[in-house]
């Protein structure tokens, strides 16, 4: 049963395609049209309640929010494709510490970056110059920790490749569009740490080919200006969507 | 070996303690101070860098992040106290997509009304009328959508009791002291579930023994008035340490 990905155009989703292709799954994509609205359709809803992407369908199995679909596959099969969690019990805690810290730490300063850098100007929305500013600061300092952790180890858990790692890609990806690439490059170990990951067969495969970042595409002239789509209150707003 | 769990007095480390006490695992609690800015000296950097709350220490073993962390004790302990993962794969699934969920879409709304209307007032800090405005619209929202799920299974991921349940006590139970407890006794399957998951005997312990949350305890007061604790912007600001 090849694994449906919806939303694939978006940066959650392409956690969960370089998840898949690390772990050798196939999959195919289908593009959701959230400028269009298509997340907040009945149809959309069914599937996803909150009408977030990405949500993936598996035979009769639908599963959404991208790290958990992660963690979901990287547990099934566990003995394909790249070991995402550790070896052991403890490295697989780890994991999800780095995979967490992530979440709450790491991407709420970069989210707000390339919201107010990339997308709000895409979708003629003003940037926050203060955001801006106290989003680049946070950051900095949680680099500062990344920098000593990653002098210590290869990757956040330890010496093997994770979940962790891996949940850095779509969101650090945007550094050099934001011109913000100097927060990795003067950092030595951080900056060694993104050349690898980023390197990744996998990634390379995410970003080079179909599955690439809808607002580096071309096609990112459809966001027309003043047509934001609807961002239910009871949806991440755009935390989903880009 | 006794797990030692720092900070135990706010919402995020009371998370891990329910976990271990539902995994009847022996643990003894460490006061962190972060009225005192004790979570950001040197000493309990070196086990946190972030200076975020909880941390535990294992033996040997140091682990941060409350749902890392009590991913780590529910895998660990499996077959100890109750599972809280589920029973299969596809089980573990969609306690991680609910797991993600409070995470991400339930508890932004609910920490921003914890923080505006119980920790601000206790700290001397003014309050946002418009982020507890648009906090309850939204909170209500991810309300309605829990209600259609919990009319079709007991808990979130199923039925059975898992972390996504757990995750959501800390916070939920400020409802009552916010005055916003209508939000759950009007939607009959959320009361229910609400109901249940708040008269575990785990939680009854985290409550009314001497693990309680510090801000409904009469120490309150010494929240001195102008003495917030030091926020670096490499934390997640307050969010670790209520």
């Amino acid at each position: 049963m090849v694994v449906k990905v919806y939303g694939s155009d978006y940066a959650n989703p392409q956690r969960v395609i370089m998840c898949l292709i690390e772990k050798e799954i196939e999959f195919e994509t289908v593009f959701v049209d959230v400028l269009k609205g298509e997340n907040k359709q009945p149809e959309y809803l069914k599937l996803q309640p909150f009408g977030c992407l990405p949500t993936v369908q598996d035979g009769d199995y639908t599963l959404y929010e991208s790290r958990a679909i992660c963690r979901y596959y990287a547990e099934k099969y566990k003995n394909q494709g790249t070991n995402l969690l550790g070896e052991t019990i403890e490295e697989r805690g780890l994991v999800e510490q780095w995979h967490e810290v992530e979440s709450h730490v790491y991407n709420p300063p970069i989210y707000n970056l390339v919201m107010n850098i990339v997308v709000s100007p895409l979708l003629g929305l003003p940037s926050d110059p203060k955001v801006i500013e106290e989003s680049e600061d946070k950051l900095g300092k949680v680099l500062d920790i990344y920098e000593e952790r990653l002098s210590k180890a290869k990757y956040l858990a330890g010496d093997f490749f994770s979940l962790a790692d891996l949940s850095h890609l779509p969101f650090t990806h945007y550094m050099s569009q934001m011109k913000k690439e100097y927060m990795i490059i003067e950092r030595e170990h951080v900056s060694a740490w993104w050349d690898d990951i980023s390197n990744r067969p996998a990634w390379q495969k995410v970003f080079h080919e179909k599955y690439q970042l809808a607002i580096t595409l071309p096609n990112a002239s459809t966001f027309v200006v003043g047509e934001r789509p609807e961002t239910e209150a009871s949806c991440h707003d755009v935390r989903e969507i880009t």
